[in-house]
């Protein structure tokens, strides 16, 4: 079986100049690498424009399944993800945003802050992450046993669900 | 005491053209029908506009205090009840939606997928529910005891709450 | 260290006309006073244009850094606060309004009613609360921990979340 391709994209201006080694990338990619083809990781800085034409390159160009993002979600000036992001999606996805939240939020209560989103795009699905190796990789876990399935139906399985 | 009416409406492309037997609309009725004056289940195609339109004959000519959808929450291409639905609520209820998510991931983590969303029109309000019999009566079930102390908020309640 | 300060509003119509004890400003008042600098509590009517311009000048004029409301987040035809507060929030906060929905629902059902949301606006941020006392400080106290750090990621602190 083809197995569906992920593209993990970091978003970080001080690693985007070299300036912090990007443990969270390696961290997701170390995840996903069984069960995806993953591309090569990205290391971006926190532009909304170009965050946005990343990840339409890999949708609309690459035709990239999952487009992972990780970093630029929370309080700060500079953190523009989740506004980047919203620009590009045509549907959101809810429900994935909230249970990162919600199940990071027992393990620890600063994972409230995250005000990450997750969508469509053409038959691709765009997931933001917070930026810490910890927080990444914590709430990608609540929810990778459901992305296979979601990117079934995005791209018309349309067999019942249980 | 009058009873609050609720109407359920089957969204399913098959289900509409006879190809598929409705089972999620009788289980919903069977949970509401003590409680609520039920009226027939319609089942309609996977058409925005139709949709629209048919949630607002119940709400704005019949009156309807509870209009139920099960269906196209999903990830497919016909899946538009969400969509189908902000075009004609008034104000969202994103609490309902929610819990219905958080509670379902607790038994299947597939349920966050669905993309539902809950809101009011006039004095009604609306509930998306997913399409497959387990899901709709799951997911209802979680907010049912909640929905008539909603509805006498919204038609003019002014106790406080508790 | 300098506290943060907070402003309370209460958004009632009948405690705005001293036809109301207000039992949540205070009830609140006494949560916060430890940690931060507490200005008068405030009470006014449920107006949408009054409590974005009580919201705006405490995040404006008088440079508040946290702003907590109470009250009209309900689904009564005079509760407006989610209305008000979207229209002068910069940037919205999910996980607030996500966990104190989900957290509360444990202890009562009806908390799901709840519309409020949360955001920021420049350095400060807005939380709406329901309002009952019992409701508000429960709410409150999902998130009260959390809050220091999101002001502090807000205004600029950039070292690296756990």
């Amino acid at each position: 079986m083809k197995k569906y391709t992920v593209a993990i994209i970091t978003i970080s201006d001080k690693g985007s100049k070299g300036e912090r080694e990007d443990k969270s990338g390696p961290a997701l990619r170390g995840m996903l690498m069984g069960a995806y083809e993953v591309n090569d990781i990205i290391i971006i800085p926190d532009e909304v424009n170009i965050i946005a034409d990343t990840i339409k390159r890999f949708t609309d160009e690459l035709r990239i399944d999952l487009i992972i993002t990780t970093g630029g979600t929370g309080l700060g000036k500079r953190d523009v993800t989740p506004e980047a992001t919203k620009l590009i999606i045509e549907k959101e996805l809810p429900g994935f945003s909230e249970v990162m939240r919600i199940e990071s939020y027992k393990i620890t209560r600063q994972s409230v802050i995250s005000r990450g989103i997750c969508g469509t795009r053409g038959e691709s699905i765009i997931i933001n992450l917070p930026g810490s190796p910890k927080a990444a990789t914590e709430c990608l876990s609540f929810i990778v046993d459901t992305l296979p399935h979601a990117l079934s139906k995005l791209k018309g399985d349309l067999t019942d669900c249980g």
